[in-house]
């Protein structure tokens, strides 16, 4: 048996001003910061020892769980840090305010490229290059629908968080709003129309109870 | 050709209140968060690209690698932590007041217990239990001398820090005083007696600059 907490980051700059962001690497607003302590204060409040942390190569999710970490009082426990858990890259939307994008497009369809599970929203001509991926040899894709998010996602949590559930690890996953939704998709088993409901939002710990098969024995989400 | 930079963590409570810490879990002050920032915005100014983090299991030096890393735009860098850099136990010396021991057994015996290499400080009856080395199977010691630091800290530096050099990938090493004093006695080739005479300050960067066989090719301290 062990536990499973995931959270979404707390608060991006972004995210305060309605924008579309993806792998743009943007910092936390001061109410991020004070969400992150907040999540912090409420999983030290579980008792958990954890044994490993996964985060994004994003610094709004690495700072959150730097935060939470310190306020559980365990610093010193790895946190591992993937592209596979970095937001959904959100291609051409990148930096384009939603509500302006909303008046342009319809809401229709700002609805498809944000919850829908197989649609690509509109691509960059040209993928960015960044020293962090270069170097473990990760291509930046130039756009990726949630499905595509799922794909690059799921080989982490089967190669890394789930084998440490099942010897009885309790994890903690800090990432992103789509990465999130992702793997929800996958423990919780939901349909790809269904998954067009679900949202994430920042800072809230959600902790799955999982029996020595990875079957869910409970789900709750706190405050 | 690679660079390390080696760094003391800010000032913890222990150091402002002049007290012997070792491995108790000691926060920083806010002189030791602002000596963290200004360490990090220095390194930052050298425009290395990181490949990796070293850090013990200790928040004071953990903050501050976070700090560091999030001041240098590289948050996305792996922090390694490990028991293996954390700072000399030092015993039953551990909680006490350097002037009151120093009123007591004399500025002799202070300073042979504070720097010299093989002096074991006064033993703990018994070892603590923490989950923190439990769980890695580590026995915290009763006490250590300098020595002893060194020679647990030295296989870290074989197996994992100087591979990497000789790979030509830049690393930091953010820990304490008397680990980064080992270190310093084996890299720079210091005797058992001079080593007496080296301290090292917090939040100032010490940057080595090494040739393809790991010789020292440069050795400068950052403001």
């Amino acid at each position: 048996m062990a536990k499973l907490v995931v959270i979404r980051h707390g608060q991006s700059e972004a995210n305060r001003d309605n924008v579309f962001t993806g792998w743009s690497d943007v910092p936390l607003t001061d109410l991020g910061y004070n969400q992150a302590h907040e999540a912090g204060a409420k999983i030290s409040k579980l008792h958990i020892p954890f044994a490993d942390v996964h985060t994004s190569y994003l610094k709004r999710a690495i700072i959150t769980a730097n935060i939470i970490m310190d306020e559980v009082g365990q610093n010193y426990v790895p946190i591992h840090k993937t592209w596979r858990l970095n937001e959904r890259h959100y291609g051409a939307l990148r930096g384009r305010n939603k509500a302006e994008v909303e008046k342009k497009v319809g809401s229709q369809q700002l609805k498809i490229w944000r919850r829908s599970y197989s649609v690509v929203p509109p691509m960059l001509a040209k993928a960015d290059v960044e020293r962090r991926y270069q170097r473990i040899g990760v291509k930046i894709p130039r756009a990726e629908s949630l499905e595509m998010t799922w794909q690059r996602m799921l080989p982490y949590w089967i190669d890394q968080i789930a084998p440490a559930l099942l010897a009885g690890k309790n994890q903690l996953v800090v990432a992103h709003g789509s990465t999130l939704r992702a793997l929800i998709k996958y423990l919780d088993n939901i349909s790809d129309e269904n998954i067009t409901e679900v949202e994430v939002p920042n800072g809230k710990p959600i902790v799955y109870e999982f029996d020595g098969k990875l079957n869910i024995l409970n789900k709750k989400t706190i405050g």
